[in-house]
């Protein structure tokens, strides 16, 4: 038995990946967009398409006039579009290119089928929260949904920071830096470094720290509602990084607050989606040593 | 502005230490509970206690007639009362001998002024989860606070198991074994094996295996309301133990299920317990490597 | 340019594995070595071959007679004929059944060309030690391929032990037990552990802990020429494990001393045997997380 | 019994702490080996030592006339010195200011009697080996004495590179970077990063991925006389680092040779020094989680 969901009327097209195949799938997604009667625009991101400059939009108008947002490429422009359209309520879906992502669940092959689906009101929604922050006494708020992290700007060098949760002193810690990871990017940058692999029905945020100066250092998950606050106490030109994107000079003295971010991310995923597989598939997981 | 709970008017000592000190440390507790006109009583653990036998009480008794339970030891003498008294309700407040606990928050020599507090309503409570299994075609539950451990009754022997999460296939693995902690356990022998540390407000449970024989294996939060499945596929006498107390011998194709457990344990702190300090004495946080 | 090698006049084949294959194969290489003229015996680990019974010799005969043994099997079959036979002097060489091994490097379609090449004398000769311990005040020697554990004889079950190197202090632990680990081990139980990948050309040895009490262990690799002196200071059973093969109950205040034998083992491989390679064919080093 | 080694006529002080104590330390240094009927130099890096001028010399002068370089600062300054002057033959011993070193093991208040033990010939010498890499195509080596690290600049972008060692192919790799670590450097940024601990005397360097895109990477440690040789398959400014002092840019396609250096570093230790007590006292190896 499979609920029908709401129907998606306004679609737009988004991709960061810069591939001739992207321009390729937009195409595609056009026309089989326009056969289900479904209004069809494009982002800036994709102006080069070579299609009518008439499905072209500005994002001020795509934020508006827009019911679910696609994303084309890998887990990175997935990252990219959530940020910029899922952050302000647009649900957002990805068709891969090449490889299974862990956001990207759709393969180019199924594109049609998948729509058609997906446009039926046959799918599945998930909610995913964005890690939010804020540098004191300065007026910017910054978003990542994968993770945030905090480091020296360089390989092979300390900083020192002090970090509390919920006004709780926690730690003062000497390291590269820190990660501060939702479920979602817990399967990127944060396993890398040792982080646990936290399912996205996890209410929880992970704290991973990078080539800690101490042993006893030790991955820390914590409520999702917690209030971080890092100080930076040593350094000399530490950076703060959103998504492996963009990155904030941070100086000594700083003091950096996250938080969950009130809007949610709504991540559209066709009928059956199983995170395990894409564990499985993506991770290795059946890799045995002998 | 501390708030005032409920009084506790019927009081029970336990210990599973087996110290002299114990004892002493009970007598004390009975002098300070009596003035304060609590009716105290004494579990059979501590019957040698050199004073009246009129305090010393059965299980069934301690059970119907306590307001809480105070069990003085380390953690392992709390886990057994948590186990035996707590999981039928009954708060639980920890005394420790020596070394600072993570359960066990309140040193001897704070007694008087701790109890007192305590016994006026101020105090701290909080909720954590028992982990309960049932092994298929058994009618036994088992419960632990900590952890279960799921292994080839060996060292350094393989046993080979699937493991299936609310009904989803997540992997088979051959490895020692797996531990499935909850995050009081995390700070415990999870912890030893390259788990996240989890704070006690999160509602998780973590999956670490031991000694996998894949490097892509990875500790796996996930949801406290999962439901845990894991099929012995191959193994000569692997075992089921709870809290590293008891061990149930399994057999190859048993299934195991295991879910959080209905019933919570009610642990009472100090006003103004730390999770984070106790993080800080126990696992050396502030040592830096050089 | 190869250089040719000594030529192998009597070979001696042996098995462990008790598959229904070996015995094939073992009757495969007997008409292969028979046609290069080489005496052929079979150990009685495979009396129940259905050939002759003229080629099964008891062990004594074997070690005496014998200018190569060939353990068909995987490293199990190749670890047990190199603590019986290739202890003695006498050359070993691995036919895996199934997948590649670390230790067993030919496949069993590659057999006929690959003992052609080898008993013209076309092969690599590889020096390996073997680890001896010896438990004070016993007249007993043990020795492993791969690896020595010490250890509580359950799991989740701490010991306490002080480690000296060269009759200096190194720490006192507690652990479910220490694994100490030749480098032909480094890619066995000791790697599902966190131990390092050790080449075998690299002349050391690893002390890797097994579930510490203390986050701030670490592997530890030492000269292949230490003396390495573990008392045992708390445990109730604790166990000597040799290559997950045979264990030695050990009780609280033992001394065991462990050393690199003086006795080597020759292991055989084909010409253009590749370390790396097995590395990456059996640890899956070409996957990538995304 | 203590062999009476070969005395030091010639000594010289540096410093790269910037510190006033190593100020007055040299000045102490001085008094106590003129004393003795040393010749005592200053380097430059210590010229604004508030005594005679004639103290000090060029780095010239220094490395032709010096038969013992003294070091006073933290590891970091006999990093330093030992690249500059212990490099060229010189032995080089070690002052700590504040922390005990692993590399510095004379502590402030034991000046005067360590230094008229070590200018009386009672001492222990130590051979260290220098990492030498040079980037193909240039003529300029360079030397680390702790480690060598290939990374991608930036913290969270990934570089792919290639790995030889003795030409055969290891491994393909996405990661942050690679640390390449001598054993001396295995107790620094290597160890930070999963690394295992190398006792001095193993003739081996080991090889640590940062933040590796597959979860079956591992720390593999190799002899000391391999040639490595890593290739930039992608990466947009990676740099090669040494001893986390200076930086070189590296780009695509470049090919970075990485081998043991010829010339070995000389280090002078006090009668009874002990690797494991500086582990012991610098890893917090003493802390037990509880």
């Amino acid at each position: 038995m499979v609920t029908i969901n709401k129907k998606f009327k306004r679609a737009s097209i988004y991709s960061s990946s810069g591939q001739k195949r992207a321009d390729k799938i937009a195409y595609q997604i056009i026309e089989i967009l326009e056969n289900l009667g479904v209004e069809v625009y494009v982002t800036e991101s994709l102006s080069d398409i070579e299609v009518n400059k008439k499905y072209v939009k500005k994002d001020n108008y795509i934020i508006k006039n827009t019911d679910i947002l696609i994303s084309i490429g890998g887990d990175g422009s997935l990252l990219s579009s959530a940020r910029k359209y899922g952050n302000h309520g647009i649900p957002v879906l990805g068709i891969n290119l090449g490889n299974l992502g862990f956001l990207t669940d759709i393969k180019p092959e199924e594109l049609t089928n998948s729509l058609i689906d997906v446009f039926n009101g046959k799918y599945e929604d998930e909610e995913r929260f964005f890690i939010e922050s804020i540098i004191h006494d300065s007026k910017n708020k910054n978003i990542a949904l994968n993770e945030l992290v905090i480091h020296s700007g360089s390989v092979a060098k300390l900083i020192e920071y002090e970090l509390s949760i919920d006004k709780k002193f926690v730690f003062r810690q000497k390291a590269d830096g820190l990660i501060i990871s939702s479920p979602t990017g817990s399967t990127a940058y944060s396993l890398s470094g040792g982080g646990p692999i936290i399912h996205p029905d996890v209410r929880a945020m992970s704290i991973v720290p990078m080539f800690p100066h101490s042993l006893s250092s030790s991955p820390l998950v914590i409520n999702q509602n917690c209030k971080i606050k890092i100080e930076i106490i040593e350094g000399d030109d530490p950076l703060l990084s959103l998504d492996s994107h963009n990155s904030i000079p941070l100086k000594k003295g700083d003091i950096v607050e996250v938080k969950k971010a009130d809007k949610l991310l709504n991540l559209i995923h066709p009928i059956g989606h199983d995170y395990y597989s894409a564990c499985r598939d993506k991770l290795g997981w059946s890799m045995n040593i002998s």
